[in-house]
């Protein structure tokens, strides 16, 4: 595929890690948030291998936080998701669609509770915090609604916890999945959750203090020499093998929970008052009648820039194939898409056209591995 | 500058004339309300150049539409815009700064009214759709909120008149500037606008049928031969030599319409119902404390890809510039910057660090041409 230039400038934000990056070889970026997000360091390939056997440190600033705060912040937070956030705790991340007035999709941020009143909506690619400034001022709620400074590096691989440790002592290796506490570093502290957009494990240092999380950059680099730490970033084959959705690429504003697997973050039964609640009673009585199903395709390339429609035998639309990647540990490509009801059974047989040949690939549950 | 990649993915989304801008010879892009939008066909100097003296084709899909109809249509969009549209006409265009509850700026689009109860909000780059879908829940509103398939093409240039003349007749030429209707192309209508993103004159077509707008814009090319038309995209240059200002770049959620030069578009004495009104009546009593205006730079060459402080002889910050480049008319480099109250008269002069060098440049008045 030819390769296009981002084109720079104010508007796509930079964020305080990209002079970094860009010295340690940043090759290709996209856009979340308004922001430039790493999307590659070379081989996509080897840093998925990279990755799932060491440590790499990404700049994932692009995950922007909206903080809600005031006497009204629960009760707007909760109007903003399915997901009851009645028992929530302090110190914890919670995974939270959020959903608009049709009972769609308006992101999938991890919601941190940083106090009673206190709360960061660390978001997907879409502008939250509009949708909470809007919902706040028609409901006249008291609430303050910002956007901090928060740029987020991620230390994600089966080495992190070691590199951590190395750094923030012992007290870090026990902290709790979805779980997030303050860590001192060299006098600053941060707030550091254990999560992230991989499932080889990790941390996110969610950097407040900008000057101290440059040094703490640079420090995860010496010190995590012995643990052969590299620059990554979200890797494309790695987030699919494990089923991480993606807003925008796998599902967006078109889309409804159960459409997207998150039954078990919608509350119907409990009292809670969320926007979209009486419609997806709806849907839910009714049933999903398309969903998000792995699919495999046993070809060895494939470079997916828009969905793909699926076909059946007979050339009836059966899905939409929205992101795809080949797959070193299937030996053969991936992908996620949205599958039409009557094609539900795994293993059932679609056709695909890319570069004008046709293939056949096969419907499976997620995640992949 | 290094040139990075632009990774592409479903969640970039590609419009109906991205295959064809494609073969046309696109060399970047940038990213545009989740869309991709063409930013350079090699030079664009060159490119400026062209556009001031004969017609381009500019795929500006990336120009999102909210659409907002219903009973409390026309409520919605004045809480959503300082500009009073209580005697707003159907088939016109407004330029309308959108503000939130802080009375700081959220988006200014251009809202087209299609009717009593049906407007186009045009947008800049934010998710104006989901303010809008906050505001309506919160407020009961009785109205529908979609992005509607709309994808604009731009036809920019002196010559672009003479060319759309030739395709769709003379009445073309009697649409008022930011008056929009509805012309046919064999056999379909489209709704084209006397607007655009450039001083140089010119049409947008809101193509709804796609395959339609594919064949126009195949034949805005043969038609246009002619008139020496070319592809082109929003050129730098040209936009800040004609003071048209970018949300994102020149101005962001962190000012508000009187720093930005919109004072004729805030209505405060009327008594339409928006957003965010007491806190401008407040900025307006107060005064703005800061403003956008020009720079002069007497150098070559530039390429900002964040803001750079502005600073006065004593190393005070004065402003910030947030867009420049080099200016063929002026033969040095100019910029767009929001300036501190101190330094608001021009020719006021101050110190700026551009790769390890520092420089000198003076204020002005905008637009420069």
């Amino acid at each position: 595929m030819k390769n296009f230039s981002v084109a720079k400038s104010r508007r796509l934000r930079s964020t305080p890690y990209t002079s970094r990056i860009e010295k340690q070889g940043v090759t290709a970026y996209t856009v979340y948030n308004h922001m430039l997000l790493p999307a590659a360091f070379g081989s996509t390939e080897d840093s998925y291998k990279h990755l799932k056997e060491h440590v790499q440190v990404w700049d994932v600033a692009a995950e922007r936080q909206v903080e809600i705060s005031g006497k009204d912040s629960a009760k707007l937070v909760q109007l903003m998701t399915c997901r009851d956030l009645s028992k929530s705790k302090i110190g914890r991340c919670y995974y939270c669609p959020i959903i608009d007035e049709n009972g769609n999709l308006v992101n999938d941020p991890v919601i941190l509770k940083l106090a009673e009143n206190k709360w960061w909506i660390s978001i997907a690619d879409s502008d939250v915090i509009f949708f909470a400034k809007g919902l706040a001022a028609g409901n006249n709620f008291n609430v303050n609604i910002i956007e901090p400074v928060v740029d987020i590096m991620a230390i994600q691989g089966p080495k992190s916890f070691a590199l951590m440790e190395k750094i923030f002592g012992k007290k870090i290796t026990e902290l709790k999945f979805f779980g997030f506490d303050y860590f001192d570093f060299e006098g600053t502290e941060h707030l550091i959750a254990r999560s992230g957009w991989s499932k080889q494990g990790g941390f996110e240092v969610y950097v407040q203090n900008t000057e101290s999380g440059q040094k703490l950059y640079d420090n995860l680099f010496e010190v995590g020499r012995e643990f052969n730490v590299e620059t990554g970033c979200p890797n494309l084959i790695e987030r699919i093998e494990s089923g991480l959705l993606s807003y925008g690429n796998d599902f967006d504003n078109n889309d409804n929970p159960f459409e997207c697997g998150f039954d078990q973050y919608v509350s119907l039964d409990s009292d809670i008052n969320f926007l979209g609640k009486g419609k997806l009673k709806k849907v839910k009585s009714k049933g999903a009648q398309k969903k998000l199903m792995g699919v495999k395709i046993n070809i060895k390339e494939i470079s997916l820039t828009r969905s793909k429609n699926l076909y059946d035998k007979n050339n009836n639309i059966i899905g939409e194939l929205r992101s795809a990647c080949y797959s070193p540990h299937f030996q053969m490509v991936i992908g996620i898409a949205m599958i039409q009801k009557s094609h539900w059974e795994v293993s059932q047989s679609f056709k695909v056209e890319i570069n004008d040949n046709t293939f056949n690939g096969n419907v499976c549950d997620l995640p992949f591995i």
